[in-house]
């Protein structure tokens, strides 16, 4: 086939593409009929059979930013498309997103996103992408809805094609025979996703728990999973997450006991709790054990209010009559009638706790007639922001519950040892993959699937980039394409790389030091002698000496300059010659090494 | 008594004070004699007894900078001087030391320093406080060595009064009894410290552990805390730092059965060990148990080689003979025949264990021969250090054993729970203060104190400066002296604060734009038009547009400037108008805010 038919070719799938997404999206609420799933005819028999590539763009050797290509032929599904979050190392970076840019080489192939669940990590680059694909993007009802939200804050200049699904839908897209299983986790609506090739089935875990009393719903579909593994599963991506946790996960039921047993111990005072706003089943157990207890229930914090309206209007939470009110009405009531749920539980400063223990301009004033409860833990790097909190609750004598102090007040949403040993047991996949998870995690799950007879080469350790591709026999590590990390710093996507991070590594360790001055290099003349100013280098009133020294330094190397060369001294050498020496001082004078910008204007 | 009586009187004391000091240095390796702690007549008798004061100058509400005054009267004894480390909002900055200022000011009461242990935030600021004050320092010899060590870095225009005492000593130091009392710790020889005053018994915990069973000498000298708390005990400073762990510290025995268990499980590897260098018990039972399995042991990494041959020498180590072999040499032996002790367990940049993990410039290369061991935990703040080099190693396939997958692979040398509940009971002392922690611990340690019977009104929550006051009678809170952090960056002590260390944050955050021009403004002329650089706020090759409108603003708002006002327009008024204008736009352009620094001259 000719480049140009084959350009047509595809040309006419993508329509009719995008006429099935339409009837996926118009019957959300409808299970797809079997029909559906046959109703693409398989044009490429005859064709030599590609393999099927699979592709993580993030989640690997990181926590957060996942993604997982899967490709065969001439189609590429997304599963999930996450955000992750910038470093120690990279100053004033907001976010960081995949690097998209095998998918823009690949456009004309890529069909859309499944979603497996709606946590950030995992839905959080959406609105990025959809700026440069208007590709369809499936998940199931509060992961769409939770989407919807934040796309109200990005601009869009279409209308994106969200598709609502259900667990146990089945859906063909592109070459594909998409599946989502249900799975427990700290947010509703959760799935693990089985991809259908035709080279074999790929399982995708997602973020999971065996969770044998979930709140609501049943339990992770063991069976499912089990049935697919029984017909044979090729590879098994299985997330990472507490792999270094041995035994199970405890069951979200059992934070509830231990709330109550807070509650019981605190009848005469207002609890604050502090959790995730997405984990909708642990605030429908705080506001459940509330109205017990006589509380009103009153809700700080944006997205808190936003994803308990959100879970409230779809269904997942049915909080008992007249229980929530207003913040300003809870002042109303005495302390031990008033339950707060507030975000800032991994101490994000600006959140609504973090307002309510630093600031004064807060609706809520915390004092010694609350207990405050953080029903969560940290994500690894938010340890000192949540002690930040815990620390000024405590000077200011207000009792405070963590995790640490009082065992079972959280429970994780991640798989330990022993659940990921299940998964792995029910799937039987011929090939494993560990994801989601820094090396250390990703190293842990490797051990686990080697205790539970995983030869050690059928587990594959890929990293983000890596091409793992697969045929009917054989499945191996096929090269890379190309990936990484795109930083977002404000209304900037991409525009910030490693030599700015670089200079405000370097500016933030030293400071700066800028030195100007004109001359006259034709005439030879220093026309205003040099001046300094520094920014984040050294108290400026104290350091009168130094920086007089500087300016006879510069001043000194300034006119050594421009004397000492030929005819035409070069202004570029000039300034060279001035920052070296005003270095050399500074660094000999102070022991530190800023950043010294020579200004020097030849008129 | 005139003043100028009083200032005679104080001189002659001081020089009684420094004979005595003398004494007690020369006859550092005996027992002080009975006599000399009676040998300072009671002057004061007929006075009005002053209150003593106990002012903690660090340790309250942080980690580190341990110090702590005790006053009465005419004399001030120091009790630890160490040192902490930068928080992260303090870019920059190398270490953290105590504000002495409230020494400057009773330089004349100033009678030396105290030291429980050889901790760097116990004895880390003496070299600091030292340039300032030539007064003794007194500490158990292997405190004593450390210090000698450091002091060789720094160069003081004198020979510092160093003093050895032991476990059991008793000085008389001014008006004070001070008496050094064995406890256990994770670095040999450390002590608790009691005071005896005028108005009754201080007992300092120091940084203890109850250990039932110690690698060597005894447990903690629980009977003589007894005694103490017998015969009256006025006030306890206890340490916090695992307040909030239920139960009883593992005994560093039991380390080294589950080190023995690592060890039998990998005899064809080499095993690479980090953990404190200051663990001389810890790196004992290393030797030991690799001595066993048939192993050499090298060193590597400065401190624990430096602290290996020190603990040798002082006796507090017997290697086997012929086990501690040069890293070199150990290149000769099969892996399984190595053992290798290094430091970097807190994932330090440029530690050894950084360098053999990070870069080729180290004389041992890891592969998968090896097997690396954490025996230690991580210092709170290091988590994220020490991870790097964990997913590093795993990432290369390299097997790692740290605490949160191999329990037991470390003991903490802090009390838990019930340790400082037994500290309590013994010396029952009738007012209680929590020290050595963030307002977390500190705050979980009152409720122990609480637990076990203390009256909430005689538990005091002192802060930094805080300064307690007690006679015979009373004690309570009394006001605060100055104290706060001194900064270290390179050379300099004290000349970075806060207003330095906002303006590094901010150039951290979104680097630093400058706007360049010369005017008459006399004239009412742009000499040479804006310019602009920018260092950390964007990729500039990339950013020509922005560049260019940014030096249109800056351009049009400086003819507007000088323009606009009346006969003589202000350089200030210029400039601030500049800086504005170009922040606006780049705010607008980008949703950051970079440092925008309007560098106008008037020629």
């Amino acid at each position: 086939m000719s480049p140009r038919k084959k350009e047509q070719q595809k040309e006419s799938e993508k329509k009719k593409k995008t006429a099935s997404d339409k009837t996926a999206r118009e019957t959300k609420k409808k299970k797809p009929d079997a029909t559906q799933k046959k109703s693409k005819p398989k044009e490429r028999k005859a064709e030599i059979q590609p393999k099927v590539r699979v592709i993580p763009l993030g989640g690997i050797g990181e926590v957060g930013k996942n993604m997982t290509l899967v490709e065969y032929g001439d189609d590429i599904i997304a599963i999930d498309c996450g955000l992750g979050f910038p470093e120690d190392d990279m100053p004033g970076i907001d976010l960081v997103i995949p690097d998209f840019s095998y998918l823009e080489a690949n456009r004309e192939k890529f069909r859309g996103v499944v979603l497996t669940h709606g946590h950030e990590d995992h839905i959080g680059a959406i609105p990025y992408l959809l700026r440069s694909f208007n590709v369809p993007v499936w998940g199931t009802p509060l992961t769409v809805g939770i989407i919807r939200n934040k796309l109200k804050e990005h601009h869009l200049p279409f209308s994106p094609q969200l598709v609502t699904v259900h667990a146990g839908d089945k859906l063909k897209i592109g070459t594909f025979d998409v599946e989502f299983i249900h799975v427990n986790h700290s947010i509703p609506d959760a799935c693990a996703i089985a991809v259908g090739t035709p080279c074999g089935t790929i399982l995708h875990s997602g973020d999971f728990k065996v969770d044998v009393s979930p709140i609501e719903g049943d339990m992770i579909d063991l069976t499912r999973i089990g049935e697919l593994g029984r017909r044979g599963i090729k590879l098994l991506l299985c997330e990472s997450t507490n792999a270094e946790r041995h035994g199970f996960t405890p069951s979200e039921r059992s934070v509830g006991g231990v709330l109550e047993n807070v509650f019981a111990a605190n009848t005469g005072k207002r609890v604050v709790v502090a959790t995730f706003s997405s984990n909708v089943h642990r605030v429908m157990q705080i506001i459940s054990i509330s109205a017990r207890f006589g509380r009103k229930v009153a809700i700080t914090g944006r997205s808190m209010q936003t994803v308990i309206a959100a879970a409230i209007e779809l269904g997942y939470m049915t909080p008992p009559p007249e229980t929530i009110i207003d913040v300003e009405d809870a002042k109303a009531f005495p302390p031990g009638r008033v339950t707060l749920i507030t975000t800032g539980s991994q101490g994000e400063p600006m959140s609504a706790l973090y307002r309510m223990t630093f600031t004064d301009h807060s609706p809520v004033t915390l004092g010694p007639s609350d207990v405050v409860v953080f029903s969560s833990s940290a994500i690894p790097g938010n340890e000192k922001l949540i002690s930040r909190i815990i620390n000024e609750l405590s000077r200011n004598g207000i009792r405070v519950i963590y995790d640490s102090v009082y065992s079972g007040v959280h429970a994780s949403g991640h798989a330990c040892s022993e659940e990921i040993k299940m998964m792995i047991r029910l799937a039987s996949p011929k090939y494993y993959v560990p994801i989601h998870g820094e090396y250390r995690h990703l190293s842990a799950n490797r051990e686990i699937a080697s205790f539970v007879g995983i030869p050690d080469d059928r587990i594959i350790t890929a990293d983000t980039g890596s091409v793992i591709e697969f045929d009917k026999k054989t499945c191996a590590l096929a090269g890379t394409v190309p990936s990484g990390r795109t930083l977002i710093d404000g209304l900037g996507v991409g525009d910030v790389g490693k030599a700015v991070l670089r200079d405000r590594r370097h500016l933030s360790e030293d400071g700066i030091v800028i030195v100007f001055a004109s001359v006259d290099l034709e005439a030879r003349l220093i026309l205003t002698p040099p001046e300094v100013i520094s920014k984040g280098f050294i108290y400026l009133p104290d350091a009168e000496e130094l920086i007089n020294e500087t300016k006879n330094t510069a001043a000194n190397e300034l006119a050594e300059a421009i004397k000492g060369y030929g005819k035409h001294p070069a202004l570029e050498t000039v300034k060279e010659r001035v920052r070296r020496a005003v270095l050399r001082l500074l660094i000999a004078k102070t022991g530190r090494n800023p950043m010294v910008i020579p200004l020097i204007t030849d008129l």
